[in-house]
């Protein structure tokens, strides 16, 4: 956490958390690729131990829910941006702290085929203490794999 | 393939399939603790790389839904297997490979703390086409962390 | 069944059954607005009886689960269009007459206040025994009050 | 709210409200069966106007989505008895009056088929703003028609 506090500035303390100190992020190697306050984008690459299938080479269920997972988690925190934003950086990386999924539902449209994949969240709302996400994984070819819904706890 | 149709036994090709052959059930490490027609039971282990937090020590929320979500499939599958015990051994295999996820919920209840969880799956609902489960995660000390409920595709 | 028969026309069979056949539609008075293959949209007055709350002039939780439960159904029907316009007309409502919810999700964003409401209904996947959609409710002032995500079968 | 107000004690008043004072409510015929801190039950007659389906007699998947919703919105109510019991009476109906739907999943796992129904509502958690309910709709016959889970704001 000394290392986060350091930083001094939040969105580079995002990154951080969510492509470094997170450990299963690491794992999956999940990137951020943009964080504006209405919809987040996350890019995760096609791995031979992400395969969920014992015949088709298609991406884990899992890897799938995993990443939208995060990309809402990461939205709902974009969506409180405006509202902490006058707040000193450790409050900041507090709120954040505080960040939880209540639940999360996964629907799988596809086969989960593509060398990498896209994952964005928006908000389709911002309380005082919950926020809920929609989320879309799209392969490389653009094709629609799966959709999400997320609530989570703000604060 | 042709390792698992070399067994001629559609229990022991399950816990092949679901420990060994699905890359990323392997990368977790999910075991098959037991398969019984109405329930079936996983477990995985605690490891470092599966921390879904900067700060705390709790299971990332993609591990929970993957194993909730294997859980439910095996659980769907098991529910299928008096239908097909009378066919020939590859065309249960045939029926398994069309096993599918249609949409999952996951409701994280407590922190995912713990040295193992426990994911059982139980069969809510198994027609010609899709089974319904639910499924929920204890940790080592028998606390409820997760539930989920899943619709998969059989046939 | 008889009265539907008569119609030979499908998009009219399709009005009469969701507006005037199923009792709790009529009930809601629940019109259709329009149905495209990948879109469809209905309609619903508040009204009374609709209150969901001892205080709060809001429609109830359950009218709009019903509404885009409705919705959903009827935007998974009109997926199925294209691939059953050859069929005889009264195979078309035999197939019309297996639709079925498997599954909703329903997320509750902004308190319903309103004088009417629009749902809208997409369709997010379409398979030969499963269709995934997503619908949407917004009241007169185009505010989003709701949003859901459902399975449905189809054959 | 003056006559819920009159009654001074919260589970009269909470019987009241839910079957009296919420419109929508009254108009199904939901009863409260029994109120306990960890489950509650609610019951409700079939009724030639609550049939959602053109040709079979089933209850509307709208009026199931309807009562699983009431019913884990008064076990996440009843689930915060213990804690708001010392709070003086118009407190309490305060805190009642702050309860919500979040989201809302429901499970269709058979047809609606039956002469009246019960619903059962159980806590999963109960945090300071959230709680997660487990719900389940059995017919005359005890037979599962269907299920569900909610998550509900509560204060």
């Amino acid at each position: 956490m000394k290392e986060i506090l350091e930083l001094g500035d939040l969105e580079r303390a995002v990154y951080l958390i969510f492509e470094e100190k997170v450990p299963f992020n690491r794992l999956l190697g999940v990137k951020v690729d943009s964080i504006e306050e209405g919809c987040v984008r996350m890019k995760i690459e096609m791995r031979d131990d992400f395969v969920g299938h014992f015949v088709h080479r298609v991406l884990h269920g899992g890897v799938t829910a995993s990443v939208l997972d995060v990309t809402g988690g990461l939205a709902a925190f974009a969506g409180t941006l405006e509202k902490i934003k006058h707040l000193p950086f450790d409050e900041q990386v507090q709120r954040f702290n505080k960040l939880g999924t209540i639940d999360l539902r996964v629907d799988y449209l596809r086969p989960g085929q593509g060398q990498w994949f896209v994952a964005t969240g928006y908000i389709l709302r911002i309380g005082t203490k919950v926020a809920v996400t929609r989320m879309e994984l799209h392969n490389h070819n653009n094709k629609l794999i799966a959709v999400g819904t997320g609530a989570y706890t703000v604060s």
